[in-house]
């Protein structure tokens, strides 16, 4: 049994070892090295190029090495074996840190102590509680509602947007436009977890971004494309944002001339927070291989809306 | 009824308006502003000098703005007045959260992502997950074992030292000078959370530092005094430690010339991490007072050891 590896060419060797360890026994090919389609039973992917999986007769199952799956929305057309999205809850706590450590920083104003640091000036601030911050995490998916319920476990003040009404611990839900219209006024942070769909794409625009309190900050963990990228610049530059932690743009890896390298109140990660861990992600793959073997159905099949 | 005010000089204003607020009808004079020491009947106090609360003949009881009570400590001799601690809730919330960050920025790598956003660099690594991280939290007062819970409750392999054994939940506690030895090398986070006693004064040292395993990262929450600061300064020139975060200094207002400020390796914040609240302080301290005038008895009240 033949598994296939192609993860955008990241940490290869992670992954390799992961599998040794966790799926003993079988050969691994690196994409594009196939010589004999014929072989491969399984393939563990990421913004695998669309066309290529459809190559495979013997194909069993596909596995995301992420949960975002918009690279496959983008496929003209699917393989017959099923596709499977990784939900492993350690990814969701670390985007939940991730996102926890830049309300903080909002919170507690981190940048400008950091900027008095270089000055050596010794000034401090009387900065609001966490009960009375309050957060916005836009999208209640399973990624967005546990960062919701991560912030509130901190003692944040945490309001949570989804299209559809939803019921989440801990989290304020409000949902639909006017939902929206009615809670950015008043939050202090903004947080986008809003998956990449057709509905979604470039939805953080400066309609929605003037609706937001000035003074705000804004973090981006989930795609840069549902972002209006110059229309967050803009909010940024006029004021009405005063910071943004992005871990996540339009054109990845971030252009080396990309404004938001310098722009002072940006912080920029090179979509980090979430970073699949090789070690507990092919342990949930490994198990889901031998439920399969077995003739089960994992969780989270990916299926094609509309 | 007259308050006697002094916090050090900072936030008068807060202070007054929230004294106006939650102890409504009192007059409030600021030290050292008074005229007949027979009106004052409660301190308010943060730092305040030695030998002047001996001055107040009608004095029924002293609140400190702080939890710390090294400034109580060295007065060479107490007023008859009772002295009662600030144990307030939201600052160990405070502290936690502050702690929680540096835990967060350590163990993401996230001083490495601020650099290389410098350099317009995207590149990123596997960092541990939360579970693998281990941080010891030094100290498990009422302070220290907060912070040693919320770390706990974010995910991360906390440890506790106390010089004699507690139980604390989440937190494996460790005691005595056999438990420090064996569970500072196994250590990515050290934290400082120890009260600035005789027994504490300069217990950070060369010794205790060379014992971190190499490249693990310091916070100090506590007083600057625990840490020998040359001891510290040579262990991260010499990369027994990969970082420091610091909040508090032997000397405050840290010095400008003071080598912290521009170490490569420092972050230096003006010991803000659990800066007392005025609101929430002074409706502590009205409920106390209520009580005293009831003929009641605060809890906190501060006991001179030996």
């Amino acid at each position: 049994m033949t598994i296939l590896l192609n993860n955008d060419g990241h940490w290869h060797d992670q992954w390799r070892r992961a599998i040794e360890r966790y799926i003993p026994g079988r050969s691994v090919i690196e994409y594009p090295d196939v010589i004999d389609p014929a072989v491969i039973e399984y393939a563990l992917i990421w913004k695998h190029p669309p066309g290529d999986l459809e190559r495979y007769p013997n194909l069993r199952a596909v596995f995301s090495l992420g949960s975002g799956v918009d690279y496959i929305d983008a496929y003209p057309t699917l393989p017959d074996a099923p596709i499977y999205r990784l939900i492993d809850i350690n990814m969701a706590d670390d985007m939940a840190l991730y996102t926890l450590y830049w309300v903080i920083h909002f919170q507690r104003q981190l940048g400008l102590y950091a900027h008095q640091q270089s000055q050596a000036e010794w000034r401090r601030y009387v900065t609001p509680l966490a009960p009375d911050y309050k957060v916005c995490v836009l999208g209640q998916g399973a990624i967005g509602g546990h960062i919701g319920q991560v912030l509130s476990r901190n003692g944040f003040d945490v309001y949570g947007w989804s299209r559809n009404p939803k019921s989440i611990e801990g989290v304020k839900l409000v949902s639909g436009e006017t939902g929206l219209s009615t809670t950015l006024p008043e939050m202090d942070v903004v947080i986008c977890c809003l998956p990449m769909t057709d509905k979604t794409r470039g939805i953080i625009d400066k309609n929605l971004l003037a609706q937001v309190k000035s003074g705000a900050a804004f973090i981006n963990v989930s795609r840069g494309a549902v972002v209006n990228e110059p229309d967050l610049l803009d909010a940024l530059d006029k004021g009405q944002l005063a910071g943004a932690a992005l871990d996540v743009f339009v054109s990845e890896p971030l252009p080396a001339d990309a404004p938001f390298w310098t722009h002072p109140k940006v912080y920029v990660t090179p979509h980090m927070s979430g970073a699949t861990n090789p070690d507990t992600a092919v342990q949930i793959i490994a198990e889901n291989m031998a439920l399969i073997e077995k003739g089960g159905t994992p969780q989270y099949r990916y299926i094609r809306e509309g």
